[in-house]
């Protein structure tokens, strides 16, 4: 299972990336190879100074040793050996009206010290954070997420949308870092879903990125827009990253187990801007989209 | 002492918005008073694009109630009732070539169910985040520091700095976030120190605070710069948001006990840069500010 999950996440980070790259049309994927020290290592793609994409990465790894002492506390286990590989994405465009995306799909394996593998599980998503809130392009994203999980199991949706509302949640602000999408974790066989039916959604889910996400950025990335809708965009990337850096369990686990910064951080925007206690007017656009945020919508 | 102190902080804060709007010529102070719905408040005072500060904010409170779960667990106390006051400020000036400077002074008590106080301690501190070393303005800070310090306990000062280097140490960097000043906290009545000295040291450093760091700004508010130098100012900007949302107990702990987040998070920079993977070339300017906060040094 992880040669062939490995094997999905390499050739999808060549789709994607070849698909950016082409949208883009003026910034290239900059490739970094990196080793863990421990065991493993990645290929970190990131893309800087777009014409539509301001900064981005599509980042695969594979890692594997010894259990780090602050990952046996999270998952509540003794000394055991783990193999974890994933690929993960943010991109920030340029354009406000263009919305910021995160996805990740990741496989995990635990081995007790005799190198019998005792626990494995996938998790993952992608979801959607809008500058402005065109009801359309949310339905779109929407759409080919349920799309993608109708053809495993009717609840998957509505539960995985859920999750999606309730992890990305800026708890400190009361409202959510984006208008959502899927999020699932600790996805392993039981009686509905064995290990390769895990993996075909999973990989379902992955094929369904760029489904979901470039339409939005063909239809939007060249409306025209303000300073005012740039310094909007900006402070709401501020939020992005208190999420991140806050909140984000992958992100504090990176920081904290000693995982490859650059890589980590990439998920961080550009351009961010942080102004005492700024509130939109009432009924502007900026307002929709904090209504939206304070309270999640069910959008298909 | 609480009465006392929260004179002080009120009256300190008077006197250094005052200097600050006198110095900065452009800007004023918008005065936020507020009330926290489980007992007391404070008055933020925040600055925004000044001539001088480009974001800042000077802020007094003084709370008190039942001592929150979260504060519980961290104080390893059962049910308890407390006191706190103090004030914080952060300073973001707009010329690169003047560094932020962080400070605070607070004092704490806790009492028992029936309200009597079981414990009292001050803490607090001043440290500066030069994005550009320059030698004298280092050992000018220090000297002031050193020179409140020393006043009341020989050691003082290499303690405190110290504590301040391994506190605001940014350990997912591996590096500084400035090149420090004075972290104390904890300060309790002992043989050498009741609590109306730690009073008098507390109020001797808060009184440095004008003497440590206008010198400074006066000497390179002028300096003219470049948009190389202004993104360099905003590429370490992004370090102090990594500390003080990744590490930083204060902000954290306001965050998770309900805090007033506009006044916690006034500390974030007004404009903010996050580049992958960027490194200043070998030798230059920004190198040597670099070296310098991966191995702190002793400035007096």
């Amino acid at each position: 299972m992880k040669e062939q999950f490995y094997n999905y996440i390499q050739a999808l980070q060549n789709t994607i990336t070849n698909k950016l790259e082409a949208i883009d049309g003026k910034a290239k994927f900059q490739e970094d190879p990196w080793v863990r020290a421990e065991g493993g290592g990645g290929r970190t793609r990131v893309i800087e100074n777009g014409a539509v994409f301001e900064k981005g990465g599509v980042n695969i790894s594979a890692v594997h040793g010894g259990l780090p002492k602050s990952m046996q506390t999270y998952f509540g286990v003794e000394e055991a050996d783990f193999y974890a590989c994933g690929l993960s994405l943010v991109l920030h465009p340029k354009n406000p009206f263009v919305p910021t995306v995160h996805a990740n799909w990741r496989y995990f394996e635990m081995y007790d010290k005799q190198g019998k593998m005792v626990d494995q599980w996938f998790g993952g998503g992608q979801d959607l954070t809008p500058y402005y809130l065109f009801e359309d392009d949310v339905k779109h994203f929407h759409s080919v997420c349920k799309q993608a999980c109708d053809k495993h199991q009717p609840e998957f949706y509505s539960n995985f949308k859920k999750r999606c509302d309730e992890y990305f949640w800026n708890a400190h602000r009361n409202e959510a870092r984006g208008i959502g999408g899927l999020f699932f974790d600790y996805c392993k066989a039981n009686e509905s879903m064995d290990m390769k039916a895990w993996y075909n959604f999973v990989t379902e889910v992955g094929d369904s990125f760029l489904d979901a996400y470039i339409p939005i950025v063909l239809k939007r990335a060249e409306t025209p827009y303000s300073q005012a809708n740039r310094d909007w965009q900006e402070i709401r990337r501020g939020r992005y990253v208190e999420f991140n850096l806050v909140h984000d369990k992958g992100t504090l686990f990176g920081l904290k187990t000693n995982g490859r910064i650059e890589s980590i951080l990439m998920s961080l925007p550009p351009h961010v801007q942080w102004k005492y206690n700024h509130h939109p007017k009432e009924g502007s656009e900026e307002n929709i989209l904090l209504k939206v945020l304070q309270k999640p919508l069910n959008w298909v």
